[in-house]
């Protein structure tokens, strides 16, 4: 799948961009496309794509090298998408037409600005978009190099040990998770009480299980968690609070936000309830298990409903993390120089105490629409909580602080200038 | 108020206790008065009551010259009540006769283990119970010295200028808001999206206005505040989010838990909501919110219901709030040493820019059982932000870092050994 010029006569310019849900460190990997570009003579210009292909697709492209090297730098602490994202896929099996007419207008803008780099950070439909661009280049005879970026707190992505985004989404959950246990287990007296901490994750638990690192002993929360792989046994978690608050006073549950039943249906999906305006709502995972421990257990309960909040909290962000996503970047860079395409950089666990990782490159067909789900093995046999190897798995990733810059007491994120580059096509007809 | 007894003729033992919902600093008030207290010879044992007053009927004490002295200076950084709290009160109105019997239970104890000195830190009705007991102790002809300590996120005591645990919630509340905004920001493509985070304020829209901190360009998040001390106009509150979507592409919006609806009613109580058991639910004020958005603007619209995480946010607390906090345990034990009781002890602002601050002593019958709320003419002519006014008084509150240790990444917090002082009295009888 490798594209066959030699690097030495191989040139032009380079358009980065992201797509799908932001992470804590998604802007760390433009960071690093962005500043290993600029070491290299044969890129020439290095643009921006804004809020991916979508925007792409209307031209609008913003020029990197106007932007201070200084808030390229701060990419690195700051959340969201500073290109700006979008869900918005070339999708060949839903609509080919649309599809084919997207993919001719993709390349008329990457001729008309001589893109010859293309670096795409994103999950799963992102790669696909990566691969059906590498495919069509090598098609149409338009030198291209197409690197994928992974990024995805969900961690679904398959041959890569871990996704950069996830680590940091695990910290700041499991920060919350430690800080909200020792909130309700100093509360419990004479009532007891339980509270439910919905977290991401709708087909993945990756993120659920992630919380298992705020126990540092057994009675620390969490004290169940509650994956989408595994479906619900209502009985045999209604018996572990119970045995839980008679235990100790109190029970705080992770849920995925994707937790199924015994039938396979999300429980948070359920659509019996009405809102105001007489429309059927998602309760969601966390308060449809409140309803039932609430009517089974009599139990006051509380929910936590993070939201976006987890995976933007730049604030408490894995060093680690954030240095791997970093990592990404670079080595799509170095990848494309060597003359690779259609590709995506990975990142490979080399050795566990003390952690060593590093980069390689997977080819982008293996990545595309495969889900990779949490190992039964990692999972107790209850199902409720995962295991040391689970343990030994998520503790190197969400090691060391990021720091922040304050002003007022309040983060300091990157703001780019976002200069756009002068457009040369007609605009993009629907 | 104050007791007459002269200082130096004075001695015995001190009770310290904690009631209501913790704060991320409540521990750090009980460190001042446990380090205040370590200087004066006249305070023989120093005694912590569990779960405050319900703990302390049981006779639950622990014996604090038992703990480590770095536990109790880790307890500056450590979330959620280290002592246990309670919701009890001693309540006259509603049960006099509970009452007068929990009055003699208490004094049992207090006589049995020879406390004379007695600080509760709490809020409202935790003052009122430190007032009930300060009058009881006169009328007894008990040699006791109370004061309370001010805690709570909701800033809603009389007389001080702020609550120590109001700066901190501010603090991680607003950050989050800064980072859910550059998400969500990031991800307006071309349909727009809204954004609610519900906080914690049930009657007083501190915490709401907090998050206005968020905002330093006039298009940053949050695009909207609404209080629970301004009925919602939801005619106004639809046009802005249209206006604020229209020109900027999203919208966010922080919703106090208590927002209420033009009859008064809070908009997060409705309960024709019915649950999978056929039970009323209570939608919560950011769910109703979202469910009115969706329905007449047609916006997809997300919620962040931040919960317990808020008040337990130790990781990103304020380093003045902290500071405060522990002063005010201080100057609690100082007062008691120079024969006042009867008191709580309240922050004085002393001057804005550069800040400064200080403590002095408020009569507890002064602060029980009133709520203090926003101006306002702190709050634009709208109704939908604070203003100027606002932003002064608490830009200072939230200022600096309150280092707190990792260990695999994660926060390490004080856990106290809780050596229990031996019973000397028979079961409390109900």
């Amino acid at each position: 799948m490798e594209t066959t010029e030699a690097s030495n006569t191989f040139g032009g310019n380079l358009l980065v961009a992201q797509s799908g849900g932001p992470t804590a460190v998604i802007n760390s990997s433009v960071a690093g496309v962005i500043q290993e570009a600029g070491r290299h003579e044969d890129i020439e210009e290095i643009y921006g794509g804004l809020n991916g292909i979508y925007g792409i697709l209307n031209e609008e492209l913003i020029d990197i090298n106007e932007e201070k090297a200084k808030s390229i730098e701060a990419l690195k602490h700051t959340p969201a998408a500073a290109l700006g994202t979008c869900r918005y896929k070339i999708n060949f099996k839903t609509d080919p037409d649309q599809a084919a007419k997207d993919m001719d207008r993709l390349f008329e803008v990457f001729e008309a600005h001589n893109i010859r780099f293309f670096f795409y950070a994103g999950g799963n439909d992102s790669q696909d978009t990566s691969h059906k661009i590498h495919e069509e280049a090598i098609k149409r005879g338009y030198a291209l190099r197409v690197i994928g970026v992974p990024k995805t707190i969900d961690n679904d992505l398959p041959h890569t040990d871990h996704c950069p985004g996830y680590g940091s989404v695990v910290k700041y959950n499991a920060a919350t998770v430690m800080e909200v246990g020792a909130d309700v287990g100093s509360m419990a007296t004479d009532d007891g009480s339980c509270c439910i901490v919905e977290v991401m994750g709708r087909a993945a638990g990756w993120i659920a299980a992630g919380t298992v690192a705020a126990k540092r002993e057994e009675d620390d929360a969490p004290h169940i968690i509650l994956l989408p792989e595994i479906r619900l046994n209502e009985e045999t978690f209604l018996a572990k609070v119970k045995e839980t608050v008679d235990r100790i006073g109190y029970c705080v549950v992770v849920a995925g936000e994707g937790v199924k039943n015994a039938a396979g249906e999300e429980i948070g999906a359920d659509k019996t309830r009405l809102d105001a305006f007489g429309h059927p709502v998602l309760s969601g995972a966390a308060d449809a298990l409140k309803d039932l421990v609430q009517a089974k257990l009599n139990l006051k309960t509380r929910t936590v409903k993070l939201g976006y909040a987890q995976r933007a909290a730049a604030h408490y962000a894995s060093a680690i993390d954030s240095a791997e996503a970093h990592a990404c970047g670079v080595a799509a860079v170095k990848a494309a120089m060597e003359g690779k395409s259609g590709m995506m950089v990975k990142l490979v666990r080399l050795q566990n105490e003390p952690y060593q990782w590093g980069t390689a490159l997977q080819p982008l067909e293996d990545i595309a629409n495969v889900e990779h789900f949490i190992p039964r093995a990692w999972i107790t046999p209850d199902g409720m909580m995962p295991n040391e190897n689970f343990i030994k798995y998520v503790a190197p990733l969400i090691q060391g602080e990021n720091p922040v810059p304050t002003e007022g007491g309040l983060p300091v994120f990157a703001k780019l200038e976002k200069v756009k580059v002068e457009k040369k096509l007609a605009e993009r007809t629907l």
